[in-house]
């Protein structure tokens, strides 16, 4: 017999753990449609070939992949941004602007690290059909209300611009596939010392001069008009990077408009890892107390989308670590514990039909009321609440309920008091306090 | 190249049909949770031989089965009640009664029919670790909570009880396999008409005596304790059959204390075709004119979930139907359309910077601001609002701006007025009605 655990690299999540994350969840997709997203949903398997398109060879070996009983080569999705190009390929039907969100997960053969699983989800959202600077400020906005919205004070959002990059890349003398591994030098920024970036850049073959200059971006300080001129200058006035830098220019503009305290930086050393961004690339911090790295990130990719239609799609889009930030807010205590319900109701010898009538009732004044769903000993079920950390119990005693009451007892206090079952639900709200 | 579209037997879901489910499936949570159940997440993929153990040769074909890159056989899960069993089996923690609900899709590799997917979702919710009456009475309070949540005025709940069944066919003369293919033919007394249900159990060889008993069972009519009673005498008294309707009565005098409306009816020959079931069982329909079997099923198996422990795991649960809620709720109107947005906010050339702050004022008032994220002429974004059936657009022009006030439109009537910024929201609301 093979041992009764998940799979090397899946995990079950409980019910606790998995009312934080639902509840989390549930807070950022009213984040998401306060901005006119919508949810979509594509199947865990498509044909291996599409999901192919955008990762090729290196794909390969992360796809789980395997002949279906009608012979052909399917796989489980390796990330949402290639159904995306598909979902928009099968409907020409769709008219752009197409705000989407997705949340779902995503499979990887990958050997399982430390926090790395084979199954773990995705949640991402995009603006589909636009080249804007406004699309862009979008979503550096919807980056900031979604972690205000999940009570964060405090953050920031580091942005870029690939075309900047380029130029400046160009302008060093470096281009096509140089530049994605220097790219990915730079994107260690965060990581890895001053002395450990040069040393890394020296040794990927650049000239010590090339090297000064791509260490002095961390180095651009002050307002945002003076870290872009730095910033320009850095890369000797190249035209590509000029562009790139005044693209931004003008998507922070619009931010600051409509949103002053948005706690965002010009950070021209950030460059994001993959390869498919064209434009505007931005990261998230929270303060390094929560020991996470980046909890969204995202940017504009043109190119992608319209790998199935052939056609130039544009799109700028965030993906949101769910994990991490539930990961952070746990390990601050900043996810309250979600308890199971509000009140237990007990149940009495016969007394089956009257409990599960309040508890009826507490439940309709919108409270979480649990039965206790046997006629066990009554130490039994205060144990029961106990372990699950239930605030308070109802009793609906022989001699009480004669009297239209039941016993209200606060378990964390033990004082208990006689409530005419009518008020119940009221004093119970005004107990619990705000929720 | 392959066809750019989901595999066959697999579909999307777009946004507009994604809103309705996900604003369905979060009315059902909230049901759930009010009653103390709680989400888990297990892995889509397990081991293979896990899977296979509830359904055997029979399961076999039905999975999505292949060795991973380690050698192992593993599968796509194809229900949500062995990983519920695997669950309980490899978290030795968890304390009874367990209360769960789990809500994600599951695949099987049938031959895709009208309305079958080989991707579907399933929606369980079960009360683990207790063999009572009141925990199935609890089930009966969840169906008939769920659908009231979800707007449902009529409906009916149908039950009876698997020991109820198994003695009336003892007393027959039919056990064991045949039971189970007996009880599959009764199953469709909802499906076929009395002469075909009678050529069916003649074709299975039972005798014309016992026939005529056993279609007398959708005869049984008047009150509860008149069905019961008349059950049990077509039952010839048999000491099973009348332990299965005792523990029935108990059941439903326990509902009819907590909710004396639930629409709840024994049905003698409801059977449930699954051959797991150990207790009560149930159905729920909604009036014919919706057009759809049974939305919400399931019943008390006290052996299943013990397949992996070697222990007796007592349970009883629902599973509801996600897809014929929202079919049947579409058919006849009753899923509002969900728009993208409550309020178009336009956007001006040289504006994008005040039209996001306006959008942000608006969100943070709780409505659904979307923001037309390109400086397109006027008459293109009107058409955006109008095409995705948007009711109201602000339109912040130069000069009204000035005066700190925008244009509002309502797009249905076309009536516009301007209105201070400070006061938009407000007004707004006013305008949408209650949501």
């Amino acid at each position: 017999m093979v041992e009764i655990q998940p799979l090397k690299g899946f995990r079950d999540y409980g019910p606790e753990e998995m009312m934080v994350r639902e509840r989390m969840i549930a807070k950022v997709r009213t984040v998401f449609e306060s901005f006119g997203y919508m949810p979509i949903h594509t199947p865990a398997l498509e044909y291996a070939e599409i999901l192919l398109g955008k990762y090729g060879d290196e794909g390969e070996k992360l796809l789980y992949k395997f002949q279906d009983a009608g012979g052909r080569t399917v796989a489980l999705r390796y990330d949402l941004t290639v159904p995306l190009a598909r979902f928009v390929a099968s409907h020409p039907e769709l008219k752009f602007p197409f705000r989407r969100y997705h949340i779902a997960p995503v499979w990887r053969a990958e050997k399982p690290q430390k926090g790395r699983f084979r199954e773990f989800y995705q949640c991402d959202v995009d603006l589909v059909g636009v080249d804007s600077p406004q699309a862009d400020a979008e979503c550096l906005l919807v980056d900031s209300a979604v972690l205000r919205g999940l009570g964060m004070k405090e953050f920031h959002i580091f942005v870029n611009h690939r075309q900047f990059l380029d130029g400046l890349l160009e302008s060093v003398g470096i281009e096509g596939k140089g530049a994605v591994s220097t790219l990915r030098i730079l994107d260690k920024v965060d990581k890895i010392t001053p002395a450990e970036m040069e040393a890394l850049l020296l040794a990927s073959g650049l000239g010590a001069d090339s090297v000064k200059r791509l260490l002095a971006l961390a180095q651009v300080s002050g307002s945002i008009e003076e870290r872009l001129g730095q910033a320009l200058a850095l890369a000797g006035n190249h035209p590509k990077a000029k562009a790139g830098l005044e693209r931004l220019g003008q998507v922070l503009d619009i931010v600051s408009q409509a949103d002053p305290d948005a706690p965002i930086c010009f950070s021209p050393a950030t460059a994001r890892g993959l390869d498919y961004y064209t434009g505007i690339v931005y990261e998230t911090f929270l303060p390094a107390e929560y020991g996470v790295g980046s909890v969204m990130s995202g940017g504009r990719y043109d190119t992608l989308l319209g790998m199935f239609t052939g056609t130039t799609i544009p799109a700028v889009g965030i993906s949101l670590g769910i994990d991490r930030l539930v990961a952070a807010l746990g390990s601050r205590g900043e996810t309250e514990r979600v308890r199971s319900a509000d009140v237990l109701v007990m149940c009495m010898p016969g007394g089956a039909g009257r409990s599960m009538a309040v508890a009826t009732a507490l439940r309709n004044a919108g409270l979480r009321a649990e039965l206790y769903p046997d006629e066990a000993r009554l130490k039994k079920q205060f144990e029961y609440a106990d372990r699950k950390g239930i605030g308070f119990a109802v009793v609906p005693g022989d001699d009480e309920w004669k009297n239209g009451q039941v016993t209200l007892k606060d378990l964390s206090g033990g004082a208990q008091s006689l409530v005419a079952v009518p008020e119940l639900a009221t004093r119970l709200i005004g107990m619990l306090g705000p929720r």
